[in-house]
């Protein structure tokens, strides 16, 4: 059993939002979603579906974001992370923990920030940890009083 | 609209297939099919659930297996490809042309040749142009007499 419900998106780093999404709904007929901004991870992001599926492009907003590392170390655009959804955020990373798993560090938003209508609660495991990927753990619940983004 | 039903499953590159499944088996819970072999790739791999959703591990038989090639150049294990499963390759490839979109190269199965139960017909765009993200573009059948790999 897994305390992982799935695979809620994979993220991709890019250089140019605007360029990439050019192409995922050219070539695939994706459909966008309004952009959000995490301004104190230094990121722009645009979620998008493809089918019944979501993923979303991630844009660094200054040079030292985390997306801005990523595309230098990386030499260029490419998966930045796969979102497993769980169902109670606390209970998984005390569960991982049992497990002899580790966390890379715990992201926390403000009350009342919500994206894409959701209040997060979030934590990463490290690549280096994980096979070369970033694997952001994230509990979302849909907010009623949807005031969007920070 | 697409003609890609969704992400079948996220597929990572790995040097030890036991080591990886492991890893996913101890912190996540994931389960574990049976290993499969596609000698004409040079690749092995282990399909697996975490949650709802299905990834797979997949390491080289050979020193010229792509996995090897991609281990290389990407300094390590990763997300190698991203299934976008479809329900008539034929009718998928043709529409991507119509919509200017490009296939790297079509990959052709053996009559009768299965694996994980399926029928397979596929598809590869490649990751230079599509943001750095090798895209499978995969139809995939149940057979009921299922002598499975080849």
């Amino acid at each position: 059993m897994s305390f992982v419900k799935g695979i809620e998106r994979v993220a991709l780093a890019v250089p140019d939002l605007d360029e990439a999404q050019a192409f995922f709904e050219q070539w695939f007929g994706a459909v966008f979603q309004p952009e959000e901004t995490i301004e104190d991870m230094g990121i722009r992001y645009r979620p998008f579906t493809v089918g019944a599926s979501k993923m979303e492009l991630l844009q660094a907003t200054r040079e030292d974001s985390p997306v801005a590392r990523f595309l230098e170390q990386h030499g260029g655009p490419g998966v930045h992370h796969i979102t497993f959804e769980v169902e109670d955020l606390d209970a998984a990373l005390a569960e991982l923990e049992r497990r002899g798993g580790r966390v890379a560090y715990r992201h926390t938003y403000a009350e009342g920030v919500t994206f894409e209508g959701y209040a997060w609660r979030e934590a990463f495991i490290h690549p280096k940890d994980a096979f070369g990927v970033l694997i952001h753990l994230a509990e979302k619940h849909p907010v009623t009083d949807a005031s969007d983004g920070p």
